[in-house]
């Protein structure tokens, strides 16, 4: 008997998405690793970062010009001795004569008894002399150290993602790495005795596996570690031993194909015997999915017609690896129809657009094996699963690739 | 002496931004490489590619079910002989026996002969025959060679930024590299006597270095390969030495420092002695510029405050750098301003502002040396050369870091 049970009735799209979130939610948790700098730009913090020292760490000019006590330039023009110069990374601990001036540079340490800076174009010298052209006040030009930050005020917040302004600040500090959560590692599986790489020539009946390299660029496009890209015939023993090895290693496993409703689902017929729950969406494409814990690894199974596969890890994985990242939310939009659509009853449905200006038109049809038509698409058009048909113009809600 | 010449009338903003992209627009024209498909994720794509097959390959079924002659399935319930299975990876070249059914799989090669597949749910099986209880006509459930992509078809274009769904259709018509532009290669260059680098003790007058580390974050955030992170002394020796070594290799180099008034502005002297143009930008912070070309290779020179050289960057690099990657351009937006703001008349003031809703907020003062502030700000509040006065409540362009 090849026949099959009654299908349970499938699940929303969104509660199998929060169902693999409440799977993937924990990873929040991972360990933090210290990195250098250079590596960290990107990279969530994984502590509160507070300041070691004082910024300005002394008391520095913020000019290029001449130390003077304020009360020695009350009158101008006047003319002082110039009793030195000091640059920026002398010690500066010499201290001003009264009554002198002392040439200085910016970012130079203001001699003690200096209480402010006459900037080089208020004067003319002569190099054992200076004329002051203007007066000014205690303070003038000089930065006082703590003004920028305290040492233990707080600097970075955790899970702060690294950008270039927090790496100048904590370099500023003399920070040379950073604790960092490391990222979710990810393993990805796929199937399909049809399946072969990139170089080969195709014998008849044969298609290029384009899921693994695909899979792998989305995981990493959003902030996760891909530690292998595998693939596994239709042969069980040879799917056991690959899903093995992915889930040792990973955080969290990725598989496609193998889980629809033909004879060779070797995905399925593995992962049940493991207490793999496999079942239906209410979604297309991407209806067939499974959901396994293995050793406390979730494994995601992915159906693995290509379009499939890429709109399954939009709708059901990019969230929450995203948020597991520190990166910004998917991108939403609601945007005005082109082309009149229709959807199937009771079914959510995806469809790959392309947006201009406001409106958004389709890309090629709802076929799940789309896959070259998918490269003009910049957003999935998300039609809710109630709706069956929309006449152009109607507003919807669209999801940046 | 040291009586100064009055100085050039300070350029604008957007003259020298224009002077800097002429000078890096040429690198558009860089060379081709090419990478395996996982680092091609993020590069822009150099040549059109066309897909060198038709998607799909060949005439394969959409669903699990029963590969038929419509004709078969005219009139339902009928019961067929089942002539055999067809599985994904078959080569699939058996025809079907008229009046019969093939099992077959998605995406396994359509019998000759057949011209329909009726979905397994529409049916029930024994083993030797199959009772199909849905009529169908022909073309159902049939994806016909070519109808995804023709070979011969523009399958992504020339300067596309690889996202992952190009890597999926790429690798669907057996990509297994891309070629792609080469990164722009920089070298940065910082100088001053009084920069240590991290994990040094600071010794009086010293501050950490921070702008080496900052300008290969911005860099590498944006686009740019970054060669070599150097620092020289004051020496003017020493620099020369660095920068021959950063113009023997880099397609445009960074410095830091040394551009202003003071006594020992090392990479003025040395620049200008090679054709450099050192002078005042009408900018607020930033107001010091240098541009030099040497060799071919174009030489930026920004001032050594941690936030001029952030904020020069950020004015005069990050724009065409954006370009030259293929990445989106820098996102501004009109806000409101919390804090009333003054700004010095004749110069274009950048402020570090933090954005809250539809408003943003002054992080700290204008000082060119407040680097840990920046580190809380998230965007640039941009004042117009001639606003001298802003009220809360004014609304302001910024541009997000």
């Amino acid at each position: 008997m090849t026949s099959r049970p009654a299908l349970a009735p499938a699940r929303s799209v969104d509660d199998h998405r929060q169902r693999i979130e409440a799977l993937l939610r924990p990873l929040a948790e991972r360990e933090t690793e210290r990195v250098p700098m250079a590596a960290a730009l990107g990279r969530r913090l994984a502590e509160e970062v507070y300041a070691p020292l004082d910024l300005p760490v002394f008391r520095n000019s913020a000019m290029d010009g001449y130390a003077v006590r304020a009360d020695s330039v009350a009158t101008v023009p006047v003319t002082l001795p110039l009793a030195g110069v000091v640059a920026a990374g002398n010690a500066g601990l010499h201290p001003l004569p009264p009554g002198s001036a002392v040439k200085i540079m910016t970012g130079a340490p203001i001699p003690p008894g200096a209480d402010c800076v006459v900037p080089v174009e208020d004067t003319h010298g002569d190099g054992a002399t200076v004329t002051i052209e203007k007066t000014r006040v205690a303070g003038d030009f000089v930065r006082e150290p703590g003004t920028d930050v305290r040492a233990g005020d707080l600097l970075v917040a955790a899970t702060t993602v690294v950008a270039p302004r927090h790496v100048a600040a904590l370099a500023a500090v003399g920070f040379g790495d950073l604790p960092v959560t490391r990222r979710v590692r990810a393993a990805v599986l796929t199937t399909g005795d049809e399946l072969v790489p990139a170089g080969s020539a195709l014998a008849p009946g044969q298609i290029y596996n384009s899921n693994g390299i695909a899979l792998a660029a989305a995981l990493t496009d959003n902030g996760v570690e891909v530690l292998s890209v595998a693939h596994s015939t239709d042969d069980p023993e040879e799917f056991r031993r690959a899903l093995t090895a992915a889930v040792a290693t990973a955080d969290v496993v990725f598989t496609s194909g193998g889980v629809s409703k033909g004879d060779f689902e070797v995905v399925k017929d593995v992962l049940a015997t493991l207490g793999g729950e496999f079942g239906s969406v209410a979604v297309q494409p991407g209806g067939p999915q499974g959901l396994t814990v293995i050793d406390g690894v979730p494994v995601l199974s992915f159906p693995g017609n290509p379009v499939s596969t890429m709109v399954s890890f939009e709708v059901f994985a990019r969230p929450i690896l995203r948020w597991l990242a520190g990166l910004p939310e998917v991108a939403t939009a609601e945007l005005e129809l082109v082309d009149p659509v229709r959807s199937p009853a009771g079914r959510r449905q995806f469809l790959r657009g392309r947006v201009a200006d406001k409106s958004v038109a389709l890309v090629a049809g709802p076929g799940s094996h789309l896959i070259a038509t998918m490269a003009n698409a910049d957003v999935l058009i998300d039609i809710p699963a109630e709706t069956t048909e929309l006449p152009a113009g109607s507003m919807v809600r669209v999801r940046w690739l």
